[in-house]
């Protein structure tokens, strides 16, 4: 028997739910502080108490209040989003200096966004640290695939043995994170050219954009780093029908190979464990809204399209181009 | 100013959050008795304490326990369904006659299904009388659309002006309630028959299984009968994509009239309040998965996404065939 569709779900988003279990919810969440941001009322993420307790808070920026579990970052209230940036570069720049996290070994030079309510642009903190302060990441992740008179086939790349993270599973086609300057669809015309070698202009003449996932992860070893680091994510979903003829191509060392897989070899994989683990997901989306997976086929539907779109407590982005 | 589209989803999705203000949230709960089954420990939906002082419930087969705020089913542990069924429609039953609730005055004769923990039938209830217990009702919800070179078009229905409940609004071009005993898929063929004239065989070759939304709704006077009733639902959606020759057509006296709207159309009709309230997200729907909203051009387009696919807090079907 290998995993079902909703443990594969199960593995992703592994946070509690209040609704299922109020007093074990409760009692997880202590085991969290808050991360606050000086003048937004709202908690941007959770921090383990066990990450809390390792870090060097620098008391001019940072107040650490252990009766109410919380962290914040001092800076004025009306302090732009550059001064908290470079505060929090300031302080992540030191602890990896120190060595404190493994995590942080990663270092990428790549800011990801934090939002205050209403999507408004609050901070950038360097990638690999996000998962220390549990805030919401954002990425774009997309299926390129061939619909024809020989059936549906999804292009499905394998990921390089030599990765950071997740080294040899299967991939989505195209798949990347958004850094603080990018708007998803611009994301993923640059992650298509720079992990799939497609060209702008095809890229742009074939994908739909059909909506987004998000769940609330809890890293486990496979991520690398740390362990049970939270990892909230939201991952703009997009569709891209390729003819026959167009085929993608690894041009980066990140990915090994592309191969065309039928839909039950897909499904294979995904039983099999074989797929990076919110990749999982996305093809799962991809079954739902195509009609492969439906109500009368799928024992766990309903659990599986809610938990793939869950709320977060902490306010998230809006990408609106106005 | 118009109606925006997270402004369309609130008035749907309108229970509270307990993430948003769990205080709130606690106070809100304390307006409802949990209904509840004996044998089975979950709670099924949540009754208006007002309703619960209204009803007359037979000791003989229930009990109400105003400390805990539970109205249990004090059926045997190991009833039947259709005991359970036999002794709700008999309480039911009874209350129509003494004329107690708005809502029992549209008696339909038709049995909506609760469900257990892991999607196992537990009972079934006249469809009019759920509102009054909060238990998650089941639909089918359904876009005909025309997509060739005049761009994409959606057949928009409109409710007849004598129809019980939101008369003369817009509609989706097939929609319906889930009885005990329906699958979705054929749910869904029987209501484009019923009430677009849509015949089987093109429903069938035509149609496909596209996800499903869900949202806690509660009751307000377009709705009829009683204010503030909670109604938990589940909508499987379907894609229904035509050639321009099949036009689907009334067949009974609840559709006044189909016709074909652009896009355009349809979202001035969804900004104006147009269309019947949980149809409205069944459009929202469709536009992000055809790429007609997307993260640039909707400003609450992560914020509409979770809250139209709700976790609910009751157990739900599945409708798997084994």
């Amino acid at each position: 028997m290998g995993k079902s569709n909703l443990d594969l779900v199960g593995e992703l988003d592994k946070f509690p739910y209040y609704d299922d279990n109020p007093a074990f919810y409760a009692a997880h969440l202590k085991k969290h502080h808050a991360f606050k941001v000086n003048g937004c009322d709202a908690v941007l993420g959770y921090i383990l108490n066990s990450v809390v307790a390792k870090f060097n808070w620098p008391t001019e920026h940072w107040a650490v209040d252990s009766t109410r579990q919380t962290v914040t970052l001092t800076t004025a209230a009306d302090a732009t989003p550059e001064q908290r940036s470079a505060v929090i570069a300031a302080t992540l720049e030191a602890e990896a200096k120190r060595g404190t996290f493994e995590v942080l070994k990663g270092w990428r030079n790549e800011l990801y966004a934090v939002y205050a309510p209403g999507g408004k642009f609050l901070l950038g903190m360097e990638r690999c640290a996000t998962p220390l302060f549990g805030v919401v990441s954002y990425g774009v992740h997309g299926t390129c695939y061939v619909e024809d008179e020989q059936g549906l086939h999804l292009w499905v790349p394998r990921r390089s043995k030599t990765k950071q993270t997740y080294p040899g599973m299967l991939d989505n086609s195209v798949a990347g994170g958004m850094s603080t300057t990018e708007r998803p669809f611009e994301c993923f015309v640059r992650e298509a050219s720079e992990e799939a070698s497609l060209p702008e202009d095809i890229v742009k003449a074939t994908t739909k954009s059909v909506g987004c996932i998000s769940y609330f992860y809890v890293r486990d070893s496979r991520a690398g780093g740390e362990t049970d680091l939270l990892q909230p994510e939201v991952e703009y979903i997009y569709d891209m029908k390729l003819s026959r003829d167009i085929v993608p191509k690894p041009s980066d060392n990140e990915v090994e190979e592309f191969k065309l897989y039928t839909v039950e070899e897909t499904k294979r994989a995904l039983a099999n464990g074989e797929f990076k683990p919110n990749c999982a997901i996305v093809l799962i989306d991809f079954f739902i809204r195509h009609g492969i997976l439906t109500p009368e086929n799928e024992p766990d539907y309903f659990e599986i399209l809610t938990r793939m779109h869950r709320r977060f407590e902490f306010p998230t982005a809006s990408h609106f181009a106005n």
